[in-house]
């Protein structure tokens, strides 16, 4: 008997009728002769309303009790849940984060796992129980109630299904899968059949928003092969693994693309040691995360250095950099929004030239200004403006032939 | 420095508003030198909203997840108060009932407190905190949430009161105290100041439903002073405690009234053993609570068998005891639901044939039809028509001279 997690978000289980229709795709899982682990999120907008309610009375609620308040959002879905399977005829049992083992630090609000001891999870188990976990949330040494961060639920699935040895992790969610670009823009775009990890890594920090990268790391660590799939439909998802590296070697697996950037280049700074930190240190201490970074090659010791934020970080950033790049006798601070990220991602392009060439070919006959370029292992990105991502992504997925299911 | 310990309903904490205007009381209380723990009901209708939700996906929802999805709405309203008083630069925390040490037995929807270990509340007021316990709820010996039942969070507030060695328990709800009549139908009557315990027994049990009589039962026991008052005035409300029987002896503190009174009778009865059992054994089986039981002298051996029950419980009741009417010689069975009890309540009155006799007197006065007779050490009840209860209310309240505040 094969052990499976499941993970619904809360637009799978927002109402009561699609909690029973959960429940009945659960005991799909089971009839077909699995023991089954459930992580639920709360429903639909439940975290959010709560959110609201703290604010009402404080604007600045204190972590340590927003956790607690947010933590009931997913023990109501877990026990309705629970409910709408006992109703079917089959046994379940809801149980919380503290109650399925899931011990974490207190850094309230993003709280890391830290040990995961599902002792009453598999006595559940053995009781013949679907065990209902909530998700998103666990419980310090201390005994106080801490949640996850963004992504939590995801990461309570996938840690569990390490820790319990489970065959799969499923994550039912809105989507279908991961496609090779956003199908709203490009109507060609393909559901993968599978994707890497690192490539799956890759495709959610820059914008395909499937599943939270953190829970996706995880499944790195313990190899737990993930399925992505849709919650309302029966099409079959895309399962994130490690054993496919071999077969799709060199080969461009998707675009991603993120409108949500901004650029500052400090222009004409004197290039000494200590000047990057100088400038980038305080941004830290903001809180501010910077992402691409590029310098350019200094002329007679004089170089301009560009960075992207978050567009909603981009005023902090601003009002932070121009005084020090006065200080540093920088010329000036310069600062645009309008731009967005694209990039293309798959395992091993890097020691394969021919695919940064054919990206900026393509870019190039589209007749789109490229602003900025990165690279990582698997992927190479590029800065547009944000006016012509939409046609850098359609010229790029037909230029990498994404549209045909080649392995 | 006095351990004060508050606890406010759901209709005291039943949105933002009313919960910052409860934060306040709190802070006037912690102001006034004291320690203050506070425990808390789920905000206005939260609990019959979850009921609903659960009735969504199951009809009959199962106790054990029925109680962990009611135990949510009293962790909400803890930490919305305790953000609250953040919000008014006061130290405080919540706790859930398994923090707060209360360890109940497994009997879900209404458990019972076995132990109340309050470590974790006392480190918190030592660190400075108000402390704010969610009501209702405990832990079972195997980790497993429980509620228990109607009046348990008054029941909190008291467990906590007695094992904390608090001064007071102050239950703010949404009326001013009790009362020696209903208000609604005695104009005249008059807040008391103070009452015994047993005799809010008697009122609670008969109608006046200000505090469920579970609480009152546990401050008996520990003889710890309860004070019911408004949370949305500042009046004085009434204390109840047990200091009082000297000196209001034989004395009648209240009236009490009662619409949800039906009367079956068992007419010609065969006056032999066990008929009494051969009909209320069923009863009690199909888990129906039957109230005052009235026997007539028996004529010629045969004799009329009269009982009361809730009015929702007669069909129910009339079903089962018709055939067992029938099959012991009973001449027929009756009944009547349109009946009500009025009760005259106060210390001693059982040693004092006057007060039975005034009473009797006043409602013939009135022309009123008593139906039935009962008496306790404290308490004399008559059943009446329910087209007279107010009338019957009105005169007793004059007759007794309520309206006077005489000790």
């Amino acid at each position: 008997m094969a052990l499976i997690v499941q993970k619904y978000g809360g637009s799978s289980v927002a109402d009561a009728e699609k909690i029973k229709s959960v429940a009945r795709r659960i005991v799909e899982t089971k009839e077909g002769g699995n023991e089954v682990v459930v992580v639920v999120s709360a429903m639909g907008d439940t975290t959010d309303e709560l959110i609201q309610l703290a604010r009402q009375v404080n604007p600045k609620p204190q972590e340590r009790e927003l956790d607690v308040l947010l933590s009931t959002g997913e023990i109501v879905s877990s026990t309705i849940l629970a409910m709408a399977l006992h109703n079917l005829g089959y046994k379940a049992v809801s149980l919380s984060g503290a109650q399925a083992g899931i011990e974490t630090d207190a850094i309230y609000s993003k709280a890391r796992i830290l040990r995961l001891e599902p002792k009453r999870v598999i006595e559940e188990l053995e009781k013949g129980n679907i065990v209902i976990v909530a998700g998103f949330q666990g419980i310090t040494k201390g005994m106080d109630i801490t949640t996850l961060g963004r992504g939590g639920s995801d990461t309570t699935a996938v840690a569990l299904a390490a820790t319990l040895k489970a065959q799969i992790c499923q994550i039912y969610t809105d989507v279908e899968g991961v496609f090779t670009a956003d199908p709203r823009l490009v109507p060609e775009a393909r559901k993968l059949k599978e994707i890497g990890y690192e490539e799956m890594l890759e495709l959610a920090t820059l914008g395909a928003k499937v599943m939270h990268s953190r829970a996706v790391e995880l499944g790195e660590v313990y190899n737990m092969p993930i399925l992505v799939a849709s919650s309302f439909s029966d099409k079959s998802g895309t399962i994130i693994h490690g054993g496919i590296m071999m077969e799709v070697r060199n080969k461009v697996r998707g675009i991603a693309h993120d409108l949500n950037v901004a650029k500052v280049t400090v222009v004409g700074v004197p290039d000494q040691p200590g000047i990057a930190s100088a400038i980038f240190e305080p941004l830290v201490k903001a809180n501010i995360s910077v992402d691409t970074i590029v310098q350019n090659a200094s002329i007679n010791n004089i170089t301009d250095l560009t960075f992207t934020v978050a567009r909603g970080d981009l005023d902090n950033a601003m009002s932070l950099v121009q005084p020090i790049a006065k200080s540093i006798g920088a010329r000036k601070c310069v600062s645009d929004s309008t731009l967005a990220k694209v990039s293309i991602i798959g395992t091993g392009m890097q020691n394969t030239p021919g695919y940064a060439a054919n990206m900026f070919r393509t870019l190039y006959e589209q007749g789109i200004n490229i602003q900025l370029i990165t690279t990582s292992e698997i992927r190479i990105t590029c800065i547009v403006g944000e006016d012509r991502v939409e046609d850098a992504v359609k010229a790029l997925h037909k230029a990498f032939e994404l549209e045909r299911d080649v392995i």
